[in-house]
């Protein structure tokens, strides 16, 4: 079987050395180009690729690599650009685009396959895909709750995945997020209104990422737990969509669910 | 709303009288009759209820009521033929029937709506219905373990519904089951083969049932836990099975699968 | 061996009753009366054992038996200078007693032993013995979080015994609880503060009750979690309290952990 | 604070290289040498430090330096006399070492401080410590079991880690785990032997090691997880045992209880 060709916006970020030593790790995969700041180019020649500042010029040489990109809305916008004129299908984990910028995705994805996920976990996104379905067969008799765990260095609390999942459950409830999740809990509080989402956080030592979705009911319940063992998951999830999004057609951003649930 | 009238047998049982129980508490739901041998009867008149030990008088007395039967294959099989007759519909809890019994109730479902269900978790059906879908959209990467935990008395191992959703995983994988389950792992074990799904067992204390899943893959896993907290999610999947066969058409033995599908 | 003969306040009671039938079935255990109020009386016929209103006449006719008390603080303090008086042992189970309450509790240890747990359950309050010394062995790198899950109707958060596992944990910190509990984390909270404990709240279904604490650490983490199956165990807590109290001098009022380092 | 001085026993290996890492980036540690054969010494010259193949040489140089050593038996047993020759304290982290191997660690442990630990994992250290006062509180009415989970290419089972705690929880039970360990639970088992202790193995992807005791009490359960979430934990192990050994006075093994236990 022909090898997959990749690209990697930033080679030596940390996500950029980790999706460059698993690409060259994979039998399925080669290493077709890297793109990187002139000052941090030393060191990347033991790659045995081509290597340069421009972006365009690595998607111009490999006509038809994937372009995996971990950068900044910024550079993602402007790599969609490139990949419009060129044609080479991109994979994006970039988090924290604007809608405009989201529009200018979409542009560029009329013309070359784009794929983007904000969170890459394969895991999480089948969570994403199954949990809605798990809500709507065990029915209103089940409350539905959910806590994550991240490492003490994490600023920002629920996660991102936390709240993203929050969301798709509040949805298949047919409830708006906003006027039932619980954050807190303190107190007096009553007893736990029926519209409720609660939604807890712990914080502690250098724990990558936990998340578990409950399900209580009539003298039972079901516990989903996802956890994240390194942060080789996310490229482990952008390789695998690179290998998928080659064989799709322009015309949309795909998603990961599009990915999981059509292979 | 008029409420669904149900017919207990067996109500002096710890099943029966957890049922009877449940019933009356239910504002959707009303006792209509309930079956127990002559000799146990004492005690059941404050059900308020007619009471027998003759099925078919019951049956006849109040027709349309749903039966919820968790006896044993003898009596069920001689249930069902009386239900086919009176055209009451029947939900079965029962375990252990033969090739043949299952037949004769098959036979029943053709005159009357018939439900059956091995497990009545409604969280383990729902389970039975996901993790297939998990195992698909997941793919190959991802390893399936099971685990279990039971209380000290239970004398089989695993479980019925550790077999189960063994077996439902495996057909998921493409795989016998017999081929590829590992109930023991003891010694020097070799690196373990993609094809193998462990089933490991828990014993101890009065833990009403645990089952776990386990998928795990690059960087990451899911686990899926159902944990019974009393033996009354059992009678509490029967009482919704009762209010949903009421309103099925006889032809076919519906199973947990469906109704939670269905609703 | 002779039985350990048992009083029982309120036996018509959730809790009573189960106590009334636990020690029933408990050979080392016998049932030697139970108080209960005139009104209720009707069905503990059945018992077979002496029935009254008045504490002091049960306590007097059976002279030497442990009384096991799950009331109100008003009944326990009135109770509490009875067994003074007639020398039973007391095992009390009340919570919500003032600190006046609990110095009348106090004057009557002096004269028959007395027996005093908020929570009854041995696992919990072996827990309250072993995390203080987890906390120090693992050393100041550990951070330390604690979540916890009850049921839907339950009106406090968190759970009393969520909080005492939280104050032992603070305690062995050498920090202050007040200070450094976290009960709400929502958006830009910043990176976790070395002196804090998070203390997260989930609710539904019927839980009974779950605590689990999390001590994150480079590397590593150790998770201990506390299940309470049903609310037997509360009544099995004391009713070991039971057997051990007898045992023991008046004094002092003795404590769950005093009974399980002793044994 | 003067840094404590650390020689590392193989620089370019898996554990060496995260030692050394660690070390640098520790402010109470400075990496003072270390011991690497010639082939591999290229690229440790960042590291700034002495490098040779020879250890007696460096010990030399860097007196009173403590030495980290997860090598192996033979290589370990020459250091140990070298050690105390040069009176430089020792950590070692290598395992299958022999009864004879042993004692010669031994008598070099009479010279100069010795640290050993099979698994430097300080979390599994402190249960080992613990659990078997777990065992002791909660008395004879709580069942004991294991489990625990490793990566797929493990070719052992259980691990030594869950053998090790399997060890002391059989002990503490007073019982002799070749009698009462149950690996493999199939078929009509029949009803929990009392004394038996469950140890259950499951297997898959790249999950690092978590081990769980449970026990499982009349209406309650106590479940004790340990999860390793990177093997630097190890290393970070070690290097809190370098700090620690080279303020104890020679004349036997110590072990990471007596650390845990000290501090």
């Amino acid at each position: 079987m022909a090898r997959t060709p990749i690209i990697i916006m930033g080679a030596q970020g940390r996500m950029g050395a980790t999706l460059a030593r698993l690409t060259q790790n994979d039998p399925e995969l080669e290493l077709a180009g890297v793109v990187e700041q002139a000052a941090n180019q030393s060191g990347l020649e033991h790659l045995g690729c081509p290597v340069s500042e421009d972006a365009s010029t690595i998607l111009t040489q490999a006509q038809g690599a994937t372009v995996i990109d971990f950068t900044a809305p910024t550079v993602t916008v402007n790599l969609a650009r490139t990949a419009a004129e060129t044609g080479n299908p991109l994979v994006i984990g970039t988090t924290g685009l604007s809608e405009d910028q989201q529009q200018e995705i979409a542009a560029a994805a009329a013309q070359t396959p784009v794929f983007w996920a904000p969170n890459m976990s394969v895991g999480v996104n089948v969570l994403l895909e199954m949990l809605p379905q798990l809500v709507r067969m065990l029915g209103s008799l089940y409350d539905v709750e959910l806590s994550e765990i991240h490492h003490k260095f994490k600023k920002d609390a629920p996660s991102g995945t936390a709240l993203k999942l929050a969301q798709v459950l509040a949805e298949a409830k047919g409830w708006d997020l906003k006027q039932v999740a619980q954050y807190c809990r303190e107190g007096i509080i009553g007893e736990r209104p029926e519209e409720e989402i609660g939604v807890q956080t712990l914080r502690g030592g250098d724990v990558v990422g936990d998340h578990t979705v409950y399900f209580f009911g009539p003298g039972e319940r079901i516990e989903v737990t996802h956890r994240a063992h390194s942060r080789e998951t996310f490229a482990q999830g952008a390789l695998r969509a690179a290998k998928w999004i080659g064989q799709q057609e322009p015309g949309k951003i795909y998603s990961m669910a599009e990915m999981v649930l059509s292979e």
